[in-house]
């Protein structure tokens, strides 16, 4: 059931995206070579192989030399527990105040990188060397591989697969930070067999409509 | 307070993100000139002056010849009333069946937009025209400018603000879909003054921490 439109003006507003908080430091002996956090709500996955993400930040901010120079940054996820900090890193400047020393936040040494710091509080960390920076207007696009992951250990579940249901991320959709709510479903629920519905979505399972069919790449 | 970590293989584990419907169609004549649908996780915003997004497809999808002949691509919301058609969208192939009958869905003009349709069942679209393609790897990665935005008039308020709030958006979380759950603040709270915080966040503004500040750029 489609319902009538109306034409807006042009503006940045898929939702819900990311919100996470960004470390990173100058390369030793320069004069940004101080651990930085920046908030970024611009932040999204562009490759399975490599697994490569995207962070866009203003050229003007002072984390965007600290990437530029160091060609790092680590992408630490952002959980309920850290969004106030998270909100102050988004609007206070790291040329002013020391983030981490302000926010009561730990730099840990990240894997695979030489110059950025992780988050030590953070649920997961992405560690990330700069592939490509693209100059597109307000904002820098940089590019990222993904080259290493940190996990809290309580995050792992018997068989040691990774369970980011527990971690208690937070989206943000058109300037409000929300939680994440009920599971709704699993990627291709629609077209799944009786026996992994069950297994998956006991509740949905009882109540699946008569469409199905199998999985095509 | 920080939690033991353990290193995990380089994975795409950003979380959430979004899940959006992308309608396109190759250009008329063309032999992939009719209006498809598919589902992508591998978006995010990268630029807000101009508006810009990423969308990242294989190159072995249907859409991804597309949206590369057209130079367009519509980026549809997906509520939690759409979510078994976007699942569906995601699994299988526009070459072998009509996404949009298939899911009775409504390919419709979207503003600005020669080739490629909207879904007119989403809460909002985002027309989008191709500024650049990267080759990542399993992934193309489209850049794209937002130049038009669409939205189901349900979702303006009476003074004419879009309230996304209202839409039931859903996020993408590690193979499951999530609904969004609560506000748990707005871009800025951390730092905003009594009287903002008594009329955005009534509940909050009681409990709020004593340290407070101004925002920065």
């Amino acid at each position: 059931m489609s319902v009538p439109r109306i034409q807006l003006n042009p503006a940045t507003v898929m939702a819900p995206v990311p919100v996470v908080l960004v470390s990173c430091r100058g390369p030793e002996g320069s004069e940004y070579a101080k651990p930085n956090l920046i908030t970024l709500a611009w932040a999204g996955i562009v490759c399975s192989e490599p697994p490569m993400v995207s962070i866009s930040v203003r050229k003007s901010r002072y984390s965007h030399r600290q990437i530029q120079e160091s060609g790092e940054f680590v992408i630490n996820l952002v959980n309920e527990k850290l969004l106030r900090q998270t909100d102050f890193c988004g609007v206070k400047s790291g040329r002013d105040i020391d983030k981490f020393a302000a926010c009561h936040l730990t730099a840990c040494p990240a894997a695979a990188m030489l110059h950025a710091p992780a988050v030590a509080e953070s649920p997961l960390s992405l560690s990330c060397q700069v592939r490509q920076v693209l100059e597109l207007g307000s904002h820098d696009c940089f590019i990222g591989e993904i080259v290493a992951v940190e996990a809290a250990a309580d995050l792992m579940d018997e068989k040691n697969k990774l369970c980011l249901d527990r971690a208690g991320l937070v989206a943000y959709c058109h300037g409000d930070y929300r939680s994440l709510g009920s599971i709704l479903g699993f990627f291709g629920y629609s077209v799944a067999g009786d026996e992994v519905l069950a297994r998956r979505m006991p509740k949905k399972a009882a109540r699946r409509s008569p469409a199905k069919g199998k999985k095509s790449d």
